[in-house]
């Protein structure tokens, strides 16, 4: 049976309907509001609409924060605080005629790239996302880990240098703080004042760089450029090596936007990787490009609605 | 049915005939010799000795080291190097006449917190022994994270601090540099020579200063040695602050040696836990002593050897 999936992000929804397979039929964006009664309204509308001449069996929603999957709502979400505490379930079955379920947009991603993409293969898959900042997912033994109440696979607030850059959690060196696109966008002024004379240095005096920015640079060879991805990798890396560590997985997945940089950030996360992670752990693990793209939420999200169908996972523990 | 479990530690092999109830009928203790050949037979005559008189479906060892699980053996062990590839199910059940399985031993330790002792409530546990070393595993929606090789579950080796100082294990900050009782000996050599006049400093101008001088010293009162406790769990808590965001547990359980020290180290390192853990799931991981003490090992061995008795576990993937 087909299923919904939604990804709903901090500028936008997206909804697809997706079969058991992993091709998206139909798919509609609608813009996120910043109002809860709005986006729950926005939600409502985007299922409906891409629903409409397809049969499925459910929707879940991927959704940026964290989860309280029980209660089928967001407990916390910095980047999106229109959905705090919204009782998703209750308001929006009534309205779209389906059963949900919500899961972390992370998780949920985790999971599409499990299912579809480059973990297809795999029985354990770490996955990270560098956007703005970072979330991840994990999945362990083919289940997705999401912990007691729903709220774990956050990978972006683990320490791992104490003393290090504050985080936007209020903390210092975590992941996020060091390896996000907000940790390039730093790390990408810090260098160009450093390196006024470079490629860098001289776009910074002109406009404020961009992640993508920094990207092109590196591409054209502009050294300061490429010790700002370099330097993300390695603690990108670092971040990786504990991940290895712990999960023991086939497969560690990189995704988002700052995953344009490809190579240019993962090789030097790979040396890291190597070099803190344990053998043979350490020799399994390999450290990709997510396939997926930024499909993987829908897709993700859908396949959660099939897998897990009503989120009774939870309740007979 | 019993099952035996077997604990091959550094310098002893505890072996223990348990009942599905956690109950302990009849242990053994030997030596824990440095030749491979000598601990095949320490082993096998533990087992052989603690198993007469009683019936037992089978045999599980828990051992120090990283395990390949699908191959019954260890493949790397930094402090007991005479385990390091002996195929030992095929060494050993020929003598002992019974199914053997081998498991490292923190993730041995955690399923015996988790089915008899600390985590007995719980269904996500995290178990963190401290020691020479450290050591771990995590139970997640009650399956033991092992990981596709049967290596996962390292928690000492995540880099909490990137230029933290060297650990055994060659890198630098990890958990295990920062937290472990090499780290207490460590910082109380530190503050021993910065605090001349403290009861540590004195102590520690007329010999050696061991772990449980630090923990009496500070139960006396003494600055320095609480000092030394305090800023241990601090470190320790940097670690849990992670892993509770990544796993979202119920129970995260510290045993080991050095929780001799109890809530010297703890409260320091609960603290820590509230101030990097996310919410909800800081607000859910309560922190707490281990309850089994030394015969966790044992008491998990055996539960594995019962809960997974051939380790398919792993073939089916």
């Amino acid at each position: 049976m087909n299923a919904i999936g939604v990804d709903v992000g901090g500028t936008k929804i997206a909804a697809g309907v997706v079969t058991p397979e992993g091709e998206i039929l139909d798919e509609v964006r609608y813009p996120t509001p910043h109002s809860p009664r709005k986006l729950v309204e926005n939600i409502a509308r985007a299922i409906m609409e891409v629903g409409e001449g397809h049969e499925a069996g459910g929707v879940c929603l991927g959704v940026p924060g964290l989860i309280l999957a029980r209660e089928n709502k967001v407990a916390y979400s910095p980047n999106l605080h229109a959905v705090e505490g919204i009782p998703l379930k209750d308001e929006l079955e009534p309205k779209i005629k389906l059963p949900l379920t919500i899961e972390n947009d992370g998780n949920a991603a985790a999971w599409g790239e499990f299912r579809f993409g480059v973990g297809s293969e795999a029985d354990h898959l770490v996955f990270v996302t560098l956007g703005t900042g970072i979330g991840g997912g994990v999945v362990s033994h083919g289940v997705l880990m999401r912990g007691a109440q729903g709220s774990g696979g956050e990978l972006g607030h683990v320490t791992i240098h104490a003393t290090g850059p504050r985080c936007a959690c209020g903390n210092h060196g975590c992941l996020e703080a060091l390896a996000s696109g907000t940790a390039v966008g730093r790390r990408a002024r810090e260098l160009a004042v450093e390196n006024p004379d470079s490629a860098l240095g001289r776009l910074a005096s002109r406009r404020q760089v961009l992640g993508e920015d920094v990207t092109d640079l590196a591409r054209q060879g502009d050294e300061a450029a490429l010790s700002v991805l370099e330097e993300t990798g390695r603690w990108l890396g670092i971040g990786l090596a504990g991940f290895v560590n712990i999960f023991n997985p086939e497969v560690v997945a990189v995704g988002g936007g700052v995953m344009e940089a490809g190579d240019l950030i993962l090789d030097a996360a790979r040396k890291e990787v190597l070099l803190r992670a344990r053998p043979p752990s350490r020799d399994l693990a390999e450290v990709k490009v997510a396939t997926l793209g930024a499909r993987s939420g829908v897709l993700g999200a859908a396949a959660l609605a099939r897998d897990e169908p009503s989120g009774e996972y939870l309740l007979d523990g």
